[in-house]
């Protein structure tokens, strides 16, 4: 019995925490790399998988001491194996390596893989009572019901590295969940915070891509911008937490100095607050239930000088109150809402919709796949994909139309 | 066996909380009442004392159905006996009988009692292994190394009712205590935080009792003007978490919104918010490690709009500098400090000494107490109480001279 018990976890020191790094290419990847190399002897990476470049994920593979490397994309399989030739590492490429990575023994997984590809892989992580640190909203948003679902039965412990869920979470130790009165999320504001509805709707890609208070990739930055990234936010913290959508309230906070607050029974609001770093929460995940010592920036509160909160604007923001309506009717609506809304902002980026159309366009294909009776709950990570691109084909398809009517 | 471990607790449901009130006529004890009423099913009140004020606290017995009233005035018993004659309820006077309410077996105590006397009460409660709710400072100024030494020993719980020191003990929900970089005590600043340093020397009592954000007595109020109140904090602070007095900050924050923070050593900063309104803290303890659903003011972060946040000056108020200095010597300096600064203030009010005297007179009545060798560590409440004595003494004796100088 002993023996075999042994057999199932890698020999190591009990102080060591096994992971595996989903998306470790990308800045979330790039991020818990830097926390992990600071703390060498406190982490053993078990498997790091990348979408498709080979070169920096053999690179990772090879300084992080992993056994397991898989790219998703099969053409770059060859260069994986080539760059890891002589290393001892594993290579694995296509989907199925990916989500092999995520089966591999490892107490702790970074879920960073974004869109559609990360719930196979995300799915297999938790399935295996891993604690999963997701930092992809699809997994959330597109199938929240069953992510937690199968999570909760697995017991996998699900971390939010999103600063504002991260907030949250911490926030939450501060009590007991049933005194959860609400939840607020702080937004930014954005780059339009203070701007007119009329100047809204002529924005620039350039000008959507200025957020101001964070670095990050061009579909958050646009989603920021619309505020339906506080949409899809909303969304995931009814399925992280199991709060009624009436539980989560929305502020917006200028500075991104207060991560997110959870207001108790009796009145009180505990609040995370830190700089506008991703290494903080994501160094919160990785250490959990107890701290890493990162010498990240300190927030000093002093120099910061002034924190403002407002009421977000509904009229301007039209995409947060679309989210809650998808949240409150359910079923498949987030998934076609997240799906119709990449579409919206690609073709903003390609400036083929305007500002406004992003949000058109997503409420129009809300409305054709109602009518296409496609919002169906799904039961599985392939009815999930079935909905998401239905909805991608719906907004394609509908987007002439809007992108006429909404210039 | 069963019999006689059902005889130690009063017969009452198991979700019934037995709750005794020390200090129930001042406005801790007020709020705590009002707490109370309205949960009537959920506590169930032993004892309730009072300083003098006997009709207040009989109506208070009897409206609660304590079993149990003292007066520690002994003057005041024929009254209090009087008042609550035929109602069934026991009436003590005296300060043994306002130990014995403490020693009477409620599971929770709120230690309100103001000043020294403060002292044997509260520890008798936390010596039977009590929860113990402090609202007085004196026990951990005065005796902090002492009483929490007892309290740890009797497995006392200590929760913290002032809201800045509250709100640390939520934050500190959210990770370990070893995990802990700092804490950060919020301050008000007083109504002097925009003075100049002449200005403030000139201050009045009517200009130093104008409490910018709450209603408190005039003591407390003078020392949120010099800034003592949060000197006599971090020490309180040191004490209850047991950190270093390099580990305990503070920052001005004009609006009294954030009530503290506790930085963990990933950079995360847990805060606590709230109204200013002691009914929340009190509810926090009241029904910890749960929550009382309490219709207290919530707090409207976009109503506030804007939190500031500015480094203290020393050099205005030097008496937070002074109250650092004194927690660094240790000993019987906290307890000097604490006795010299009540003589001060009431001298402040009384219009014997200037505001610029207040911290001078506590200053050199610690030098007078270090050269009489009245500075060593109280290893019992009596000499404690005798450093008190000691040091009042002292600064009666130097307050003409000080007074002089500093007008």
């Amino acid at each position: 019995m002993i023996a075999s018990v042994a057999s199932l976890a890698p020999e190591r020191s009990p102080s060591v925490k096994t992971v595996s790094l989903l998306g470790a290419t990308g800045s979330i990847g790039a991020s818990t790399i830097d926390l992990i190399k600071r703390e060498r002897g406190r982490y053993q990476v078990v498997a790091v998988t990348a979408n498709r470049n080979a070169k920096a994920l053999a690179q990772i593979a090879i300084e992080l001491g992993a056994s397991y490397a898989a790219v998703a994309e099969p053409d770059a399989y060859g260069a994986l194996k080539a760059a890891l030739s002589g290393s001892g590492i594993e290579a694995g490429g296509g989907s199925a390596a990916v989500v092999e990575a995520a089966q591999r023994p490892a107490e702790w997984v970074m879920a960073a893989i974004t869109g559609s590809a990360s719930l196979l892989p995300t799915l297999a992580a938790a399935e295996r009572g891993a604690t999963v640190a997701i930092a992809n909203k699809e997994c959330l948003v597109c199938a929240g019901s069953l992510f937690m679902r199968r999570a909760n039965a697995c017991r996998a412990k699900v971390l939010p590295v999103d600063s504002e869920h991260n907030a949250v979470f911490q926030a939450l130790g501060a009590g007991h969940r049933d005194d959860v009165r609400r939840i607020v999320l702080t937004a930014s504001g954005g780059p339009f915070r203070t701007w007119s509805k009329e100047q809204i709707r002529r924005a620039t890609p350039e000008q959507a891509l200025r957020h101001p208070n964070w670095t990050m990739g061009p579909k958050v930055t646009i989603d920021s911008a619309t505020l339906m990234n506080k949409g899809l936010e909303i969304i995931e913290a009814h399925h992280l937490f199991g709060l009624a959508p009436s539980q989560i309230d929305v502020i917006v906070h200028a500075q991104s100095i207060v991560h997110s607050l959870v207001e108790y029974l009796d009145g009180s609001m505990v609040a995370q607050l830190g700089p506008a770093d991703m290494r903080v929460p994501i160094a919160h995940c990785l250490a959990w239930p107890r701290r890493l010592d990162v010498p990240v920036m300190q927030l000093d509160l002093a120099a910061a000088g002034t924190l403002t909160f407002e009421k977000p604007d509904y009229d301007r923001f039209p995409a947060l109150a679309l989210a809650r309506r998808v949240l409150e009717s359910g079923g498949g609506a987030p998934t076609v809402l997240n799906a119709a809304n990449e579409v919206a902002v690609a073709k903003f980026i390609d400036r083929e919709l305007g500002f406004a159309g992003i949000v058109a366009l997503v409420e129009a294909t809300l409305e054709a796949a109602d009518r296409a009776g496609a919002m169906n709950e799904p039961q599985s990570v392939a009815d999930a994909l079935a909905v998401d691109h239905t909805a991608r084909s719906l907004a394609r398809a509908l987007l002439p139309e809007i992108a006429a009517k909404a210039s």
